[in-house]
């Protein structure tokens, strides 16, 4: 199935009913169905679809959704971009899927200029705002006005329909193929797990280049729930989009769950419309629980996934935040929950075989919301997907239950405030600096983000640099979010390894050894 | 995805919780996983698995909820059988698919000799049943005693799940071939409209060797419900089901509703555990509606499909049954619903063009849940899908909303001096009369219109109408020429299928058959 079916259906079904608000603006499903058609038709004019990549680099915004639409209605692959990369991490995506078009509002206006220098195979640019568009860019919506509506280009199930990058264990992000099947069998996941129904409103906040957020657009769609869309995560922007929204339904991770119960205005908000809020990225710390639960007169419930798995793979409902403490379900809480309704989750050893329940290996799940593979990468593609299980990287158990237990993420993955860091990333950046012998990083400990990126150097002989002018060359060279956030220089070699690998445990237990909470 | 999954995750989340209960055991889901493996190995041991066909002509009962499950474990392709066939038509649906095995019940041993003697591919005969088994024939429950469990055989999504014979336009029987996606999306899609979940209980009362049924086997165990058996549909039977296994969902067609509402006895059960009854085969009629509103505590949901849809194709929700009579929507009782999740429905005119909302036409569908083809019957599948699209051969439009209206079946419609008249239309007239229990309409030669109309009806006990206060009535209902010009009244309830559809064409036989014109 296709995900423009999704629109079409409740374009149909509910066609006088709101399918997207913000601030400004409310369209009905018949308004907005007919929106994607003409946008459709002004990507069509300017020779995108058939197969075409489409980049989008802009903050939330009700043209994100629609655009999430139109593309595929135009016979495109839209690239949802990261909106805190650095232009050259831009550019290389921009590169390596070959887009013909980007689309931007007016955060990005600035980078044009070095995107545009850099990326062969762009054709366009568009403008979504309300300023003068940039030189040599398209106006979003005189384009819309211009076109004609064109039917669906009707993409086969298993063409691409999405392209979302995530960073890389091999020190590139890498482009994640998403088949419309593979959308539309997350969707139905989803929407099992969440059960949208016609009078819910989700809220875009979580950001929209995200699968979290991404794939929760087409559970909501076929469910009849409706979209509101706020720019971007601020507590109390959050607090009063639930109340003028009346939303329902919100993906909110931890450290965001804790800055909006924290937050002084709090009670000056009727919250009293929220049915659930998703949580994921990690699991909840119970005292934060106890105090979401306590502020928010509402449901919780814990998705795991990734962007391989088109978004989700396990479930945590929202009864198992119910059991009293020190129960034996309790422990639950610090799992991530059951598989989801459509996908098959083992835990195997290095030799791909099954371990007995309760004990530790990788996690490994497949399914129709599995990718087509990493665009470029048949390699990693191939060592990723081994007869259609997708090989997640992450370290963890299951119960008789069927509940999943992360206890380390094999990719040496650092996740602060929701964001996946890959240290790689970070350390191919660090040793890009002259003066650096070796560097290793880490997560640690903080008390908003969950974890910070934290670094550390050993220089070479005879060389210097401060930390501060360390951070600002790496800034240079990844997005700030992934930059350290503290460094400490060491003068002995780093620990390691047998085999020469240096030994990040040991890195991060001093750390976390305060920490009631597993070492990552 | 494959069904077998369906029953592993059961397995694994609901370990404890009853999956199966009769009238004398009850299963959990625990014990029916291991007696699948089991009984898959049993298959197995019998050389039967990789591809093979194995043919079920059995009752409604345990044992062939837990074959869905292990013929497909095995890495077979399970075969339902319709236990109304006589030996000539089973022997010819055997030799069609090549059956390498057959499982029977008490009541088909004696059509053993002559099935064996006529089916060539026919290796073992495996009886279900506490008597002595027929010579040469294995009995069940000691095989799957000396058998070990196997490990799932692990079919992929597109290999064959099942065969299910549907009855011949084309005069012979066609064998529907169904994937593993296909199973799974109708359960997923029929999951959605009808959200099965922990706690609900499920009758099979309908025939387990139709889609009705056997679709929803996989939708409810998705869901986390549970399965209750009875034989087959007797009124009385079912009120006593329905309140011993405190049954939550039933499907029903019209004729049975009538028939369970109407009974003497249906004020001294229970059915208080009651939440929908599913009713399909045909529009429900407003007075049946009305009293089986008022008999039975529950929601009343009506889905539409065929076999080649893997079971559903649109869903008319419990809402749609509650609209005030004369109200604007009170008009969607006549209509079959809307389109279910994951189905798209479009309705065509004879060169495949699109007709305009509300014009009349081929009613087609398409989608995941849709067939692979008919069995050995290449032209016959080219002709019924094109381009992904199955068509369907019922006639009928789809309103604003997407409502789907059948007006006919394209087979049953009768032209009458050059009008069309949908003999739908023609029967609830006559069912709207209060001495009616059962009417049927078609066409039958007339010398000067080509086809006249004609009704053939059964009264109520102690309800007595003469031809031509019937005619009388109709006339106050519909217009003139669309009125039955002749009536038979009949004794005997009308000739049904399996599925309880009234076999119009043996209605209309004994008026052709000295025609020398196409049966219509």
């Amino acid at each position: 199935m296709r995900v423009t079916y999704g629109l079409r259906r409740a374009a149909m079904l509910r066609r006088n009913q709101v399918a997207f608000i913000d601030s400004s603006e409310r369209r009905t499903w018949g308004e907005l169905l007919e929106r994607v058609q003409r946008s459709a038709g002004a990507l069509q004019n300017l020779g995108l679809g058939d197969g075409d990549f489409v980049a989008i680099l802009m903050h939330n915004n009700m043209t994100y959704g629609e655009l999430n639409y139109s593309v595929a209605w135009a016979g495109g692959v839209i690239v949802p971009l990261n909106t805190r990369l650095a232009a050259p991490e831009i550019v290389f995506q921009l590169n390596d899927a070959g887009c013909k078009a980007i689309v931007v509002d007016d955060s990005f206006v600035p980078m044009l200029d070095e995107i545009k220098a850099n990326s062969d195979a762009l054709k366009h640019v568009i403008y979504v705002g309300s300023a003068e568009p940039p030189e040599g860019a398209h106006e979003y919506e005189s384009l819309v006005s211009a076109a004609e509506p064109v039917a669906d280009a009707d993409r086969s199930y298993e063409d691409l329909m999405s392209i979302f990058y995530t960073g890389g264990t091999t020190g590139r992000a890498k482009g994640v193929m998403l088949s419309h099947t593979n959308v539309v069998s997350n969707a139905l996941n989803g929407l099992n797990a969440l059960q949208y129904a016609s009078g819910d409103v989700y809220l875009h906040v979580a950001p929209m280049f995200h699968l979290a957020d991404a794939g929760t657009t087409f559970s909501v769609t076929m469910g009849g729930g409706q979209h509101a869309f706020i720019p971007g995560f601020e507590p109390e922007a959050t607090l009063k989009a639930i109340q003028d929204f009346n939303v329902t339904h919100v993906i909110l991770v931890p450290t965001m769950i804790n800055m909006v119960i924290n937050h002084p205005a709090v009670k000056q908000y009727d919250l009293s419309s929220l049915k659930v809020v998703i949580y994921g990225a990690s699991p909840i710390p119970e005292a934060v629980l106890q105090k979401a639960m306590d502020t928010l007169p509402c449901d919780f419930i814990q998705g795991y996934g990734m962007t391989e798995s088109a978004q989700l793979v396990t479930i945590l409902p929202s009864e198992d935040h119910k059991h009293p403490p020190g129960s034996k379900e309790s422990v639950r809480l610090k799992s991530c929950g059951q598989p989801i309704i459509n996908t098959e989750v083992q835990i195997v050893d290095e030799n791909d075989s099954l371990v007995p329940t309760g004990e530790v290996g990788e996690v490994c799940f497949r399914g129709p919301n599995v990718m087509q593979g990493y665009l470029n990468m048949p390699e990693a593609s191939a060592e990723a997907l081994k007869d259609g299980w997708m090989h997640s990287g992450d370290v963890g158990y299951m119960d008789d239950d069927g509940y999943l237990y992360l206890v380390d993420r094999a990719k040496d993955m650092i996740i602060s405030g929701g964001e996946n860091i890959y240290s790689t990333e970070v350390e191919t950046a660090i040793y890009s600096h002259p003066a650096v012998l070796e560097a290793a990083v880490v997560g640690i400990p903080h008390p908003e983000w969950g974890e910070a990126v934290h670094a550390v150097v050993v220089l070479k002989p005879d060389q210097d640099v401060s930390v501060d002018e360390l951070i600002a060359h790496c800034k240079t060279q990844i997005a700030g979010y992934k930059t350290p956030k503290s460094i400490t220089f060491e003068s002995e070699p780093l620990p390691k390894s047998g085999a020469g690998k240096i030994l990040k445990r040991d890195l991060r237990k001093p750390y976390w050894e305060d920490e009631d909470r597993q070492v990552n």
